[in-house]
């Protein structure tokens, strides 16, 4: 159970409501989901983080909308924040992601992590040309 | 510096120099880079890793090899592996990403482990419509 | 449920009860909790924890009771180790700590994890500024 | 070296140089520091991360800005990010930290370190009165 | 419940079911964990990583086969992988680890923990005499 | 460079002077590394953080020394501390870990980091009989 209420419509401040309404707006859904229902304890929280996913993960640029959830999908698994692989792998399957396409996900994050600990295992070194160059001209 | 020798085509065993062999065939590329030259200094481990990495990084699949870059690079940079950074933004560079591209990447890597920790500070439970569901028929 | 038995007043070992009595008495409460009972299974792990704890965070120090259960929750969220952020989440409340402090502490908890992604998917480097200086003669 | 080039007056786009001239304004010094001139490299980027930071940091709140970054580094030092321990300390002695706080604040993330790991090791359960209790009157 | 349906005999497909066999070969055990069981959603994926677990974990090397487990467990501790905890807690108990070295593996894990975050907060430098030297002729 | 001035004989409080001379009689040698002269600056911290290791790490038990340092090296490997992997590494060769053995245990970090995210990735549930029974007589 979480640490604080979860708020709903009727419990919760103005604030928080109008970004309860934002969410359903945006997402074409009635549902408002435990996370902002948690947030909105502390409005300007929900607020903020609201705002900060909308722009990052939302709006249109030049990553397209399922590789942005496969990057927040490998961050979550690698840190094991369950409600966070739970909610994102929802999201990613309506966007189109199956069963082989999640698998495929979750190696790349398993190799990463494995790689990650033999480079650091043996304190390897970055290669020269692997560093960036930035000459001025 | 690294903790063990880094072996060269003169000081690997044979077995590391075939999977040498394999690296600049299968890259079409001279260059061996550093942490296959320290893996060499245990030659079962070597091989294990190349193919691994083979298998799931270069073999086609349904994720492209742009997406499989990003979600690497996710993971290495949560667990701040600088070494697994520097060479798969060489090698994401050379498969297409720009500068924007990377500013969104690591963007969305920032969001996420923010997300994650506003879940797991306020201890927020999975959604029921979250949980996935395999009735038999 | 824990992997070993949780121990109590009648079948933990003496050492392990001395530090159960200690424990009441430091807190001025008749109730032992679980992570105490777990390590009771080893008695002089259970000593060393809790004379480390008692030292840092029980001793009056230069920071206040407070403030080191916000560090402790930092870390703990960090991790995600749903004990801690349960058992000093109701450590905090006791010593004053409401919804909006905890907020806070949330958000911070959060920005930092983001921030510090930013700055690990850049590598950038320390200001000149940052650094230390110990030369004075 | 930073894998983007770092931006200064001159190289950064006008909305990244407003956002240089509020770091400027609100920290009452000439001086922007790497990791905001590396986030220059994708101004909205920069711009979302330093209004955040502004938010949570400087605007004052419930906690006060020490012990803000009393938490902001306990996350840094847990996920070893060299460039946010180095410049979080750095604002933390302008707060007034000397070398016996920084100790304090180092040896609680080291005690919570290890703590979350005892209690991880022996998958220890939360006890009942430490879950929260949402009773509706 | 796991995101993908466990499989078992009779779901899997033949390279899976080829999998299981060799696992319950491997064991001497008629039981196949759900780790496979889910792995096999993707048979290339259950395939690879029984094959790498088998080549480190089973195959006779210089560490004998119960400190590969404590490794194994020192790291699923300090990522908190329940499953992972409790499948390999269960395999070094049936090779020999009781109550009191568990407890001797899970502080040690503790005090590792606490002893990397002191040394990144203070960012202590390796002394010149712990770096390897590779000079000779 | 590290955050504090590093203590020798002369700059050390007699309290932290006491400690580096338990060190060098515990070791049989002369030589006191950098870490133990950035705890010096706080003495108490020096003290504790000495006994602790000392209690876990030197002091005969179940465990055998060189166990020991592969279970500290797993945490700091996968935890990326650069200063305690080199210690700790000059430390287990001092103890007879030769370069295959080091391989060994790199790659078996490498593994669990892996197979802790496919099992995270996956979310699978702990099987039944891998959870503890403590069915009381």
């Amino acid at each position: 159970m979480a640490l604080v209420k979860l708020q709903d419509d009727s419990s919760a401040k103005p604030e928080a409501r109008e970004v309860f309404d934002d969410i359903r707006k945006t997402r074409n859904s009635d549902y408002v989901n435990n996370i902002w229902r948690a947030l909105a304890v502390h409005p300007p929280m929900l607020k903020r983080f609201w705002s900060y996913m909308k722009e990052v993960m939302v709006k249109e640029s030049r990553l397209d909308a399922l590789t942005k959830e496969y990057i927040y999908l490998a961050v979550s698994i690698t840190n094991n924040c369950e409600y966070c692989i739970h909610s994102h792998v929802a999201a990613a399957r309506k966007k189109g992601m199956d069963d082989e396409m999640l698998a495929e996900l979750v190696e790349i994050v398993a190799l990463a992590n494995a790689g990650n600990r033999l480079t650091m295992g043996l304190q390897v070194e970055v290669d020269e040309r692997f560093k960036p160059r930035f000459d001025e001209a």
